[in-house]
């Protein structure tokens, strides 16, 4: 039998506990599966006093994540304590200098310091590997970089962000307003310590700039995906869009099209009866769309203790079985940058507006939409006790352009009140 | 850049044509992920002047498999011809022999031969690799040998023949009898030359027996598979079991559990509302379920030439790039035999039976299943015009022995006309 794999494990917060379980649990099936012994050596963590549901008392300790990275006694250097900067970094740099395998769990390092630290580790021989980075607990890195690795990829989407579909799923259930569910989530301990990571897209905005970086060949490119959150969402919206069929979801989407590569994460409409549209809570689920495979959708986890550490154990196997893949499926140095495309790829929209009780006012949007070569697919108008009614409106597709065009056009014909929502409906 | 990998393919129907033809378009795409070339050095096939979409002339011509398995000129024998035994057997025996790594998209010759084939290709120092023969385009071998490879699996469930589903949602969706839509699949050329392998179980059944030797790393024993087909299933059921929330699927199941491996492929009911439930047509889905991932669900084509060839692809390119994992996730020699449950574990189950119209009917059925130690969930009694009225009741988990006992009593109590059906609820 090889030598044992040992394992150095930098944070012992809830995933780095949950990897220890797993080695100390499993250590039987690991050997069977993986031929050797998976051993861990060291740790490191901030307090090593806490109270831990894992007794590491055999590993030898290192305060400084860094020192544990240039350990001679350990092959892979294991980071689960998150941070684009800051420890995380250093220590991973560390760790590559120092000739070990890196196995992270973390997006925003990679989301801001992929290429580099990929362009390190491979110049120096070592392998990045990040399951556990993208959708928690769903194999989807290993799905997109091998499973779908004979495709050229087309589109990947995804609702990566937990906390948010637990959000929107509980405002529709609940019939209760985002700010009432998000202090419901804070007090839940769902969100993180800073929750813009969450309900502003950036933590799923990460995970979707990794997950195009391997559909696309492409270096990694956060900065240029269009971000917005869920903040804005309303009650109203949500249940407008059930009445048309339609759920709103916080979705990823990354495509490769004529006019460059798209990267969104957005509220987005979809078809209630789809696989995402049913995802409920805070379970994630990503499609992958490749030009054989067609469409693969995989659903899981996308955090916790169990589901997280898995991911993690998964690299660390992929390592001890003496699998070497590039960082982001290919050569680092053979990415080419993105050239983001410039606007969304034309879609359907649903639009909501007030409008006023007026003869000729229905007329009136209808000829906006026309001068904005918006064509309409459905149209419902409610009942009202009000001087205004309000109107729904589904459009075959089109462009975010025209659409502002149309939404500047409404405010202008007198008889629309208030701020016309407008909310693109991705194709699934 | 090392050597090209050279690809010998035997059989030349729709997936080894996908093959040929993502091999040709997507050369450069290849060297970048694995590089290295990937080339077909030789090809065999029945029929050497048959019209194919794709240009093979490029290719050595065998007519015998096996003379191309013992090609000097290749390093991979691509085996996807098909059959159990036969040339395919013969010319995987002869490409092990003579060192080649096999990549195959033959269920039914791994469900019968994957241990001896697993071992004589471990004892070679060669490599077996099926995603194709598993569930299409999904990549759930690699899911489950590697994205899980840190759980203990504990049930591995899915629909896995996608003829089947197609001809169980067509039921639903037309109100058509089986032989209406067993006939409609003929025609449209879904079904096998032997339609058995399909409505019976046993295409779906060879894919469960390979899933459950990967998760429990047990000898595959596919004899040990408890086989029903859909051909009894009635468009009442279907109907019945839809007011009562439920789909009835064939489901494959696969647990290890304190009384043995159990693997059942069989009609079950999933809730209408559950991504199994939610299925339509001919479409695939798998069910992981791990100690530390919980449950992971995934779903895609299970058949056609795109996605059965994305998936040979797979395959190809974890060689390509050196990875070398054993057949079955642990080496062949390690597996151990499987104890069959003798039965399977208790669960709900839907029962319907025409009760006469008479007092004290319902108390008899009632009294029935308490002798039985069989508790009720629910109960419906429908309006009849007849001397009998339809009456469904769900009940709580029980096993399959308290069932068959429950109707034999029902039988004998003089109330119950005909045979009463009895359909196990898989808590999904």
């Amino acid at each position: 039998m090889p030598e044992p794999l040992r394992l150095g494990i930098a944070g012992l917060g809830t995933v780095g506990v949950g990897v220890v379980k797993i080695v100390q649990n499993h250590a039987e099936l690991l050997r069977l599966r993986t031929g050797r012994e998976i051993a861990i050596t060291a740790v490191s963590a901030r307090d090593r006093t806490k109270n831990r549901d894992a007794d590491i008392s055999g590993y030898a300790w290192e305060t400084d994540p860094v020192a544990l990275a240039g350990r001679k006694d350990i092959d892979v250097f294991v980071e689960v304590m998150g941070g684009a900067n800051g420890p995380a970094k250093a220590a991973t740099e560390a760790a590559i200098a120092a000739g070990k395998d890196v196995v992270t769990a973390n997006k925003a390092l990679l989301a801001h310091h992929g290429q580099a630290l990929a362009e390190a580790a491979e110049t120096a021989g070592r392998v990045i590997r990040f399951e556990a980075a993208v959708a928690g607990g769903i194999p989807v890195v290993k799905a997109l970089t091998e499973g779908l690795a004979g495709n050229r990829l087309k589109r990947v989407m995804g609702v990566m962000n937990g906390t948010c579909n637990y959000i929107l799923t509980r405002m529709e259930n609940a019939g209760l307003p985002y700010e009432a569910v998000f202090e419901e989530a804070r007090q839940l301990g769902y969100l993180e310590a800073d929750p813009s990571l969450d309900v502003d897209g950036i933590d799923a905005g990460h995970k979707l700039s990794l997950l195009a970086s391997i559909a696309f060949g492409t270096k990694v490119s956060f900065d240029a995906v269009e971000l917005e959150g869920i903040g804005h969402v309303s009650i109203e919206d949500i249940r407008r869009a059930a009445d048309m069929g339609y759920r709103i979801k916080l979705l990823g989407v990354a495509q490769m099209t004529g006019r460059g590569l798209e990267q969104r994460m957005s509220p987005c409409l979809v078809p209630a009866e789809s696989p995402l549209g049913q995802l409920q809570g805070g379970t994630n689920m990503v499609v992958l769309e490749g030009d054989s495979v067609g469409q693969i959708v995989m659903r899981g986890p996308g955090a916790g203790q169990g589901p997280t550490a898995s991911a993690v154990m998964s690299d660390v196997i992929e390592i001890a079985r003496g699998s070497r893949i590039a960082t982001f499926g290919q050569p680092a140095l053979s990415l080419v940058d993105a050239i983001p495309a410039k606007a969304a790829a034309p879609a359907p929209y649903y639009l909501r507006m007030e409008l006023l009780d007026k003869p000729g006012a229905l007329a009136k949007v209808a000829a906006v939409l026309g001068d904005a070569g918006i064509s309409i697919d459905r149209m419902r108008q409610y009942g009202h006790a009000d001087i205004s009614a309000p109107v729904l409106i589904v459009t075959h597709k089109t462009t975010r352009d025209a659409i502002d065009l149309a939404i500047r056009g409404f405010a202008a014909t007198g008889v629309v009140e208030g701020q016309t929502v407008a909310i693109r409906i991705e194709e699934v």
